[in-house]
C-alpha cells in the first residue's frame, strides 16, 4: 500500500471532533438542546465502566499511530503517561465527570487534553467514535468473557466434586431416569463453557490496532452479531441453570427432603419461623427471564433497523452489562448453593418403592422369552393388581403374579434389588457406578484440559 | 367481627421480624450467608426510589392502627414525626443507607426505631413485608402514571396544535393515504392515556388501610397483574411512538425533506460536517424494544412459578422503574422534537405528481357509469401508457386516453387538481379541511375532558 | 351529508378490483410473479376459516348498499342468496378454492359471480379489501372472545365446585399459605374474563355497516391495537394457567401425592409400566410460551412499521388463530383435569406436621405480651431445639420450651391443633371455613351474573 | 462389552409398547381419554412431515440390530421392504393416517404391523420414543439445513453479482457510507451460512446407530440445544434481512427511486392504479418478528422446567418447522427480489449533491496542515454558509471559504468531484473501484469453496 492511499485512508476514519464548548459536533448548530434529550443521549451513566478497555484500546492505538509516524515519539509517550494517569485516576475512584462527558471516550479525552494539551488531539487520529466504542466494547467483552469462563469451570468442578459423594440410587427416581441429575447439569455448563470459548475467539479478533490504521473499516456488524450471541448465550446460559434449580427445588421440598440447603443460601420467612426459604434457587430460576428479556429487547431494537450506524444500536451496552453481572452473580451464588448443600442420602433410599422396578419385572419376563411390548402390559397389569389389593408390587405373591402371566415363578424375589437394578446399566452414560465414575473422569479431563 | 376475630386476623398478618444482628429472620439461622448472595438478595440499589411511597403508605397505616386501637394516639403520634423526619433525610438526600438494610422497608424501618425507639416495633404489627413491598409499588406506580399521563397529555395537545398548521396536501401521498398522519398518531396516543387510565382505577384500590388490619389478605396475584398490564402498556406506547419516528425519519431524510428537525433535537455526524443525525428520533424508535424486552423478560419469569410469594418476583421492580424512566423520558423527547419540528410545506407542493390522481381519474369514470372494478383497470392502463411514452399521467392526450377507454373527453382535464382531490372526502376522518378540522376539534374536546 | 358528498365517500372506499385474469390488481402489470411469490403472499391457506364472518360481513353490508339505494333491492336479493349459497358449500365442505384465490374475499367474491354473474360487483362498492380483512377479523375475534369466555367460566365454575369439597388443611402447608390455591387460580381467571369482556366490548363496535358507507374511513390502527391486546390477553390467561399446573404437578408429584389426576388426563410412561405422566399439565403449562411468542413476535413485526397498511401486518392472522386454538384447547383441558383429577385428602393429612404451627407458638406468646418480633424469634430457636433433639415441635417439653422463654407453661398444648389454626383467619379472605364459604359464594354470584 | 452387558443395555432402551387398543400404553389405564386431551396429545398433524427421516432412521437401525444379531437377516430383509413400501405410500400421497396414529412413529409403527405382521415388533427393540423423535428431528433438522444453505448461497451469489455492475457512487449517500450496502447484505449473510454450518456439523453427529444399541443413552438436552440454536439462527438471519428490505424499501420509494422493483415482486394497489407496493419486501421484513417470536416462545417454555423429558418439549416441532419454512421461503423470494430489481443508476447520479463532500472539504483543510478536529469545525461553518447563502456548497466563492478559513483557496475547486471522492478510499473495503471488486473477488471465492 503506497502513502497516498494510507493517508486517504487515514483520512477517511479521522473523525475526531473540534472541542467547541461540550458538543464534539458543534460546529454548525445554532439552536441549543434540550437538556432531557441531552440526557437521553448520553451513555457516561453506563459506558463508564469501560474506562480501562477504553485506556488500554487507546495506549494499543497511540502506538501504532507511532508507528505508521502519525504521532513522534515523544508525543507517543507525553499521551501514554497521560492516559496512565487517567487509569489511576478511575482505579482510585477520583476520576471527575464533568458536564458534556456525554460517553466514557469523551469524558477520557477530555481529561487528557486537560492533563498533556495539544497533543491529546493527535490520539485520534484515523479513529471515529464508533470505531473507539465498538472497540472498547470488544475488549470489555474479552475480558468478561474470561472471568465467567472461570465461574463456569468453577461450578463445573464444583457440580463434578458434589457428584462423586452422590449416592446413584437416584437414578431409580423417574423424576432423575437414565441420567445422573448433577452430571446432567454438568455437561449441559461444560457445552455452555465451549460455547462462550467460541465467541471468545470471534471477539479476539480486535477491531483496531496498526491495521485499521491502513484503512480497513470497522464491521460494526459483525461486532452486532457477536454482542447478540452473548445475549443470546447468556439466555440459553440462564435457562439451563433455571432448570437445575428447579430441580433442586423440587428436591429441597419437606416432602421430597432429598437435599438441605445450607443456611448461606436460604433465607427465613418473617412470617413462619420454622420455614427455610430456597430464595437462592429462586433467585437464579428468575434470571433467565431478565436475561433473555435483554435479548428479546436487542433483537426488537435491530428488526427493520436500516444500514449504517443508528442510534438505535446505542441499546447495546445496558443490555450487555446487565446480562453480564446477572450471569456472573448467578454463576457464583450457584456454586455457592452446590458446595454447601446437604444430600440426604438415607431419605432418599427410604423413598424407593418397589414399583420402581415395574421396569424390572417386565425385563424378566423378556428374559423368560416374551417379547418387551407384550411385558410391559403384563408388568402394568401386576401394578395395577397391587393397587388394587393395597400391597406394594413386591408383595404380589407368585400366585397373584401367575394370574397376570404363567412366566412368573418364584425366581421373580431375584427382581426386588434397587442395587442390582441400577448396576445393570454399566454402558457408558449409564447408571452403575463404574458408569458414573467413567462420566465423572470425563469431566475432570475436560476441565484438565480448560485449565490449560 | 368480634374482638377475638379481629385479634386473629392482626396476628395472621403481623410480621414485623425481630432485629437479632441485621438479619429480620436471623433467630434460627447458625450458618453464614454468602456476601454474593446477600447482594443477589437485596434490592436497596434500585427500590430505595420508592422512599416517598413507603414514607406515605406506614403514616396511612399507622393511623388505621391507631383506629383500631392496636397503638396508642401517643405512639401514632410518635411514629408519624419519626416518619416525617426520615422523609425530610431523604428529600435532603442525607439518609444514610447502612449495611444490612436489604431494602427500603427494612432502611425505614431501622432509622424509625435510631430515631423514637421502642414504639417504631408497634408501626409493623398487621403488616408483612411483602403486603409492605405491594403497597410501595402501589402507591409508586400511582403517582408514575400521573405523570406519564400528564406527559402524554402535553404530546397530543402539541400534535393536535402543529396539525392544524400542517397542509393536508399530504394526504395525496401514497405514505399517508387517508388519514392525517400527525392526527393519526395523536389519536393513538389520546387511548394510550385512555388504556392507562384503567389502569389507574385499578391501582387505586389501595391494597392496604384500616380494612387492611381487619384481615383481607392481600392478592398478590393481582398486583402482579397490574404491573404486568403496565410493563405490556409501555410496551404498545413506545411500539406507537416507534411507528411515529420512522415516520418522521422517512419525511426528514434529504431525499424527502418534508420536514427539518430542530438542531436541538439532532445531532452532528463526527465525520461529516453537513450531516445533522435524527438521533432523537431513532432514540425514540430504539426504546420500544428495550421496554417489550423488559415485559418479555418478566413474562417469562412469571412462567411456570408455583403460588404463593416466590422471591421471582422481585424482577418485577428494575422492570418497572426502566419501563417508566424510558416511556418518561421518550415522551417529553418526543414532545420537544413535535414542538420544534419545521414543516416544509413547499417541498411538499413540489412533491405531488400527477400519478397521484390515477384514483381520481379512476372515478371520473365511475362518474360516466363504468363499474368501478373496471375504472380502475382501465385508469392502471393510463398510467402504463403514460409511463411508456415517458409523459407525466396528466400530459396524456385526450386522444392517448381515449386509446384506453372512450369515456374519456376534454372534460377530464378537471380531474388534475390537487385540492380539489383532496377535498372530496369531507365526511369524517376525510381528508378535506372541514374534515380534518373536526378531527382536531374532537381532540381538544376531548384534551379539555382530560384535564379536568 | 349531501348527497355528492356521499358519492365521494363511496368514491373514496371504492375498491373493488377488476378481474382480468386471476389477479386483481393486474390492469397495468407486464410481469409475471414468481410462484415462490404468490404462495407467501397468499393467505387464503388459513384465513378461509373466516368463511363465515366474511359472508356475515357481506350479509350485513348489501343491505347498508341497498337503504343508501346504491344496489337495488333485486339486486340485494340476489346477492344475499348468492351468499347463502356459498355459506352452504362451506358448511357442507364443499367449497372449493381455486388457483387465483389468494385470501377468503377473492375466493367468496369469484365464487358469488360465478352463482349470479354481474351484480356481484356492485356488492363491494364503497369498501377496500382492507376494510374487509379488518371487518373480516372483528367479526371473528368477537365470535372467538364469545367462545372462549364460555369455556373460562366453564372452568371457573368447575374450581368453585371442586373446591367446595377441598379440605381447608391445606392452608397449613407454606407451599399454599393463606389463600386457598384452588380459590385462588378461580379468581385469577374471574379477572381473565372480565378482562376479556372489555376487549369484546371494544371489538363489538363494528367498523362497517351503513355507516361506514357514509365514509368513516376504518381506523386500522385501532382494530390492530384490539388484536395485539387479545394476543396480550392469550398470553396473561396461560400464564396464569401455566401457574396453576405448576401447583398441581408438584401436588401430584408421588412424594406429595395431594391429587390423584384421572387416567384420562395421564398416559403411560413407554418404559415404565407403574408411571403415569401427568401429560395433560404440562402441556398446559408449555402453551404459555407458545401463545406468548406469537405476541412477542407480531409486536416485534410491528416495531417501527411506518404508518398506513403494510404487508407486513398480514402475519396477524396466524397469530390470532393459533393463540384461539391453543387457549380454546387449554381451557378445555384445564376443566377436564379439574373436574375429574381426585383429591387425596388423608394423604395431606398424613403430611401435617407440628413444626407448621411455629408461627401459632409465636402468637401463643404475643397472647402472653411478648411483642411479635421477638415471639418469633423464640418461636425459630423452639424449632432449632426441637431439630437439635431430633423430635417434632409438639413434642418438647414445657422444661424444653420455659429455657427458650419463661412464658411458656403447660397451656402450649393448646396450640397443637391443625383446626384451630385454620379457624383463627375467619376475616374475608381467610383460611377459616365460613370464609372460604364466603369466597366460594362470591365466585358463585359472579358467576351468575356472568351467565346473564 | 460383555452379552449381559449389552443385553442389560438393551432392556434399558426397550420401550416400545403393545399394542392394546390403540393407546400404546394402555396396560394399566381403565379410565378414558378425553378427546380433545387425545388431540391436544396428539402430534401427527405436524410431525407427519418427518416421515422420511423417520424411514430412513428405521432403516439404518434395522441394520444395526442385525448386526448385533438381535434380528435375523431374513427379519431385516422383511422390515427393510416393508419400510420402502410405507415410504412408497408416503411419496405417492396414499399412505392413511387412522384414528390412534398419534404421531409419525406410532403411524410407521402400525402400518409396518400392517404389511409384514410380528417382526415389525423387533424393529423398536432397544429404542424408546424419545430416542426415535430425537433422531427423526435431527435427520430432518440436517437435510432442512442443506436446503437452507443452498437458498443462501444462491442469494449470496445474486447479491454478489448485482453487486458488480452497482455504481459505486451510492457510497456517497449519508445512509450508505462506507460499506457497499450490497455487499455488507452479502458479507452479514455469508456468515449466517458459516454459522449454520457450524450447527450442521453438531447435528451430524446421529443419535442413533449401532452404538446406541450398546446403551449410550440420549443426551435429549444437548438435541434440545441444536434445535434452540436452530430457532436462533432463523431469528438472526432474517434480522439481517429485516434491515436489507428496510434499506432497499428505502431506496424504492419515489422519492429516492434509486431501484425500481420488478413487477413479478410487486403487487398493485386496490385503491390506487397507480401504485406498486413493495409487498416482497414487506413481507421479507415482517418474518423476522414471527420467526423471533418462534424463538422466545420455545425458550419460555423451557424455562425452568425440571429435568428428564416433558411434554412440554413437544411444543419444539412446530416452532422448527414454520422457522424452516419461512426461512426457506423468505430466501426465496429475497433472492427472486435481487435477481430482477432495476438499479436506477441516473437517478443516483442525479441525486449527488456537493455537501455529500463537506468531509472532502476538511480533508483539503487537513491536507493545508490543519488537525482535523479544527478543519471539520470549519467545514462545518462552510455548509452553514452555503445553507444562509442558499446556494449549495460548490457555489461559495473563494472569498467566502476564506471568510471561514484563510487556508482556503482556488485549488479548492478540486474536491468537487464526486468520482476523486470515492476513489480516495483504495484499503481493502473501501469505496474505490479496485477496493470494491476485491471484496467482490473475495466472495466469488468463499462461494467457489462452499460448493465443495
Amino acid at each position: 500500500m503506497v502513502l497516498t492511499d494510507l493517508n486517504a485512508a487515514v483520512c477517511a476514519y479521522v473523525t475526531s471532533l473540534p472541542h467547541q464548548g461540550n458538543k464534539l459536533w458543534g460546529g454548525r448548530f445554532v439552536g441549543d438542546t434540550d437538556p432531557i434529550m441531552e440526557k437521553f443521549n448520553a451513555s457516561i451513566a453506563y459506558d463508564q465502566r469501560m474506562w480501562d478497555a477504553d485506556i488500554r484500546g487507546s495506549k494499543a492505538y497511540v502506538k501504532g499511530l507511532e508507528k505508521a509516524k502519525l504521532v513522534t515519539t515523544d508525543e507517543m509517550n507525553q499521551i501514554l503517561q497521560g492516559l496512565d494517569q487517567i487509569s489511576e485516576e478511575w482505579s482510585k475512584g477520583v476520576f471527575v465527570i464533568k458536564p458534556g462527558d456525554e460517553d466514557i471516550h469523551t469524558a477520557n479525552e477530555r481529561r487528557l487534553k486537560e492533563l498533556i494539551g495539544a497533543p491529546a488531539g493527535k490520539l485520534h487520529t484515523g479513529r471515529s467514535r464508533n470505531d473507539q466504542v465498538v472497540t472498547d466494547m470488544m475488549l470489555w467483552l474479552r475480558d468478561a468473557i474470561s472471568t465467567l469462563t472461570e465461574n463456569a469451570l468453577q461450578l463445573v468442578s464444583t457440580m463434578v466434586e458434589r457428584c462423586v459423594v452422590h449416592v446413584t440410587l437416584v437414578f431409580l427416581f423417574p423424576h432423575a431416569r437414565r441420567l445422573n441429575p448433577c452430571l446432567s447439569h454438568a455437561v449441559a455448563l461444560s457445552r455452555d463453557v465451549e460455547r462462550l470459548q467460541e465467541i471468545k475467539k470471534r471477539v479476539n479478533v480486535l477491531p483496531l490496532g496498526s491495521g485499521a490504521i491502513a484503512g480497513t473499516p470497522l464491521d460494526i456488524d459483525r461486532e452486532l452479531l457477536r454482542q447478540v450471541e452473548f445475549l443470546f448465550w447468556a439466555s440459553l446460559c440462564l435457562t439451563h441453570l433455571s432448570k437445575m434449580a428447579e430441580d433442586l427445588m423440587l428436591y429441597s421440598t419437606k416432602e421430597f427432603s432429598f437435599i438441605t440447603l445450607s443456611d448461606a443460601y436460604s433465607t427465613g420467612s418473617s412470617l413462619m419461623p420454622q420455614k427455610k426459604n430456597a430464595d437462592s434457587l429462586e433467585l437464579i430460576r428468575s434470571k433467565a427471564g431478565r436475561v433473555f428479556g435483554r435479548c428479546a429487547g436487542f433483537m426488537m431494537t435491530l428488526k427493520g433497523l436500516p444500514s449504517t450506524y443508528n442510534k438505535d444500536l446505542q441499546e447495546d451496552k445496558e443490555a450487555m452489562f446487565d446480562c453480564y453481572d446477572t450471569v456472573h452473580a448467578v454463576l457464583q451464588v450457584t456454586n455457592g448453593v452446590m458446595s454447601t448443600l446437604q444430600i440426604n442420602q438415607s431419605v432418599m433410599e427410604a423413598a424407593l418403592s418397589p414399583d420402581m422396578l415395574a421396569t424390572d419385572l417386565a425385563y424378566y419376563l423378556v428374559r423368560k422369552g416374551m417379547p418387551f411390548r407384550e411385558a410391559h402390559g403384563v408388568s402394568g397389569k401386576a401394578v395395577f393388581t397391587a393397587e388394587s389389593k393395597n400391597v406394594t408390587l413386591n408383595q404380589l405373591t407368585v400366585e397373584d403374579l401367575s394370574a397376570v402371566s404363567p412366566l412368573f415363578e418364584s425366581d421373580v424375589s431375584s427382581v426386588w434389588d434397587y442395587r442390582s437394578s441400577v448396576e445393570q446399566y454399566s454402558a457408558p452414560g449409564g447408571t452403575a457406578k463404574s458408569s458414573v465414575a467413567a462420566q465423572v473422569e470425563y469431566l475432570r479431563t475436560w476441565l484438565k484440559k480448560q485449565a490449560q
